[in-house]
């Protein structure tokens, strides 16, 4: 992919650094196309698995362990990489060094002596910038975490494709519920047939958030599948929330396991219209609060809805521009959205989501399947 | 669970430190039995999960977000627990003041101003020391990441009773394997069906890192399940390490799909009884390079063995006494080592890999399913 240094370059302006030393998965992604997956926690091997350094506008530097390949295939030619040693049988344990040190040779290439340094500071780790400091004590930082966060609000067109293809997957995995919803299942044994289908489809693991949830745990709005066996009569809310190469997708649906009550199908048919009424109201121009507004109004007269009526969805799974009362924001094109209203009343909950992307009139859905409860 | 504070005062004493802020999710874990899963990666929430202030030998702290109960109910009722609001559709997020506010109370709380503090040095965010450091100058930090992981090389009996747990549920996955492996599915769908019986027996979903290969990826040691398609005559090589509550488990088989050859049928025979060799040897007083050594003068005869002979298993999926051939740490009772002996050759390879704990005499299996090639 095409790198987006022109981001930082405007950063560099506003925010008077000189330099970048980009640490997060999501900003590193963002920025380069390099991805690396985080499913299995810290790794015991190394102190970070990768890091960007930039001194808009001139070459970029990716600094990498030798055993995180990841997506390098997808990156730029024009970026430098600096792969370090990483873990090794033959010699004992580099956990810091390996980094720090290739670390410390591009900054002397690039004469950082005295630069002040945009960090994502709540994801760089101290052993990071104390090294830093103590080689240059000239050295400063400052905190650039929110400035890029605003800027990855507006997705362009590859991001856009990402973005699509994890939508897809997210239809995909909401067919599924409706296929294997039975009583006599538990909800992971629910949640293993969905998931495997969409990793099927992906051709790899995929990094998935999912509530997943029968019974009286759909009225609690969601949480992680349990042994909890699905009964006659229950309703599912599958909440699917899958990462697909560094992008997010997220909907919801809720479906009925045998027959739905008439109050059940009349609440769903409220949060479909609600859902309707607020992807019609997503457009340039229109404030956060007002969408929320709309969906909130209507559906809080039938039971409790007590969370947000939406966020963005992109590199994180809940990003600006949230969809809340005191959210003042206004939406413009680029901007991808989930919304999610919900009924939570007499024991159930029901909460439908979609996604969509604002454009120049309005916005398009972007998750294609149908809501429906069965 | 009773928590393990006298690690921290042995470390007190010979670091010179008057307190410690522990943030990485194994040693929280390790300490006082919270733990937070971090499957889906960093939280667009909060700038971190939790964190573990205390100050030997008073009373510990430990700072969560409302929305992180994880397993609050396993804590000891001595520790204090502080919680901060994390997201709210009520008011903007607050994505590091909630920790660092409550953070500055406790510290308040115990007078820390001119205290010397024991940090995990890689896992703990910039902006937290840079808030402590701003907060109170004459702070100081010292890293206690490797005291801590020393101390966490024996296990007592509440760490092995959850080891053996991750262990059980491995053995359960090796004979899953063995049940669904056949030719026509792919490496994905091969795992969801052993990861979904995994997830299965626990109740709940697991994280896992696995290597699931067939064919000439066995060759290449393992990776990810891909849409390979698993063909007749294929090995496949399973190496299952799924995270039970915390703590690691670590196995692997290699299964053949059909008739193996008798150079594979002999392959593995050696290995087996490399692996059996290995299990003998490991007594307390032994040397990990001598462990290492036996194994890997036998099998380098017979192909490639560019690893390590096997690893140290607990709250991280590797760490010491590491089984390779510079280690000279001798081995004690209450170490949990993973064997993993392999031969590479013509094509495909054949791991096989036991968890034992060392004990007074020699070493106690805690892998329990029988290596097998079907």
């Amino acid at each position: 992919m095409k790198p987006r240094f022109e981001k930082l370059e405007q950063i560099k302006s506003s925010q008077a650094v000189d330099a970048f030393l980009i640490t997060s998965s999501a900003s590193i992604k963002y920025l380069c196309g390099f991805f690396y997956n985080f499913e299995t926690g810290p790794s015991p091997f190394q102190l970070i698995p990768a890091a960007l350094f930039v001194v808009p506008p001139g070459r970029a530097n990716l600094i990498i362990a030798d055993n995180e390949s990841g997506q390098l295939a997808d990156i730029d030619p024009g970026i430098a990489i600096h792969k370090y040693g990483s873990y090794s049988y033959e010699k004992p344990l580099a956990y810091s060094a390996g980094f720090l040190g290739k670390l410390s040779e591009v900054l002397r290439l690039h004469n950082a002596g005295k630069m002040r340094i945009g960090i994502e500071s709540g994801s760089i780790p101290h052993s990071v910038t104390a090294h830093i400091s103590m080689q240059y004590s000239k050295f400063g930082f400052e905190d650039i975490t929110m400035e890029l966060a605003r800027r990855r609000m507006i997705k362009d067109a590859d991001e856009l494709s990402f973005i699509r293809a994890a939508a897809r997957l997210c239809d995909m995995g909401q067919e599924s519920v409706l296929k294997y919803a039975k009583p006599g299942i538990s909800e992971i044994e629910l949640f293993t047939l969905v998931r495997g289908d969409m990793d099927k489809a992906a051709g790899q693991r995929v990094p998935m958030m999912a509530d997943l949830v029968c019974g009286y745990r759909t009225f609690e709005g969601g949480g992680n599948p349990s042994s909890a066996e699905i009964q006659p009569g229950d309703l599912i809310l599958s909440d699917l929330t899958p990462c697909l190469n560094g992008y997010w997708g997220d909907t919801c649906n809720t479906v009925a396991v045998g027959k739905a009550s008439p109050e059940q199908v009349s609440h769903f048919n409220l949060v479909r219209d609600a859902l309707d009424n607020g992807i019609d109201a997503v457009k340039p121009g229109a404030r956060a609060c007002d969408i929320d507004s709309l969906l909130r109004k209507e559906l809080s007269k039938a039971g409790r809805y007590a969370h947000h009526s939406g966020h963005g969805v992109g590199l994180a799974y809940h990003e600006e521009p949230r969809i809340v009362p005191y959210n003042e924001m206004i939406l413009r094109p680029g901007m991808v959205i989930a919304l999610e209203p919900a009924i939570y009343a007499n024991g159930y909950g029901i909460r439908l989501e979609h996604m969509v992307v604002v454009n120049e009139h309005g916005c398009e859905k972007i998750s294609l399947f149908e809501h429906r409860l069965k």
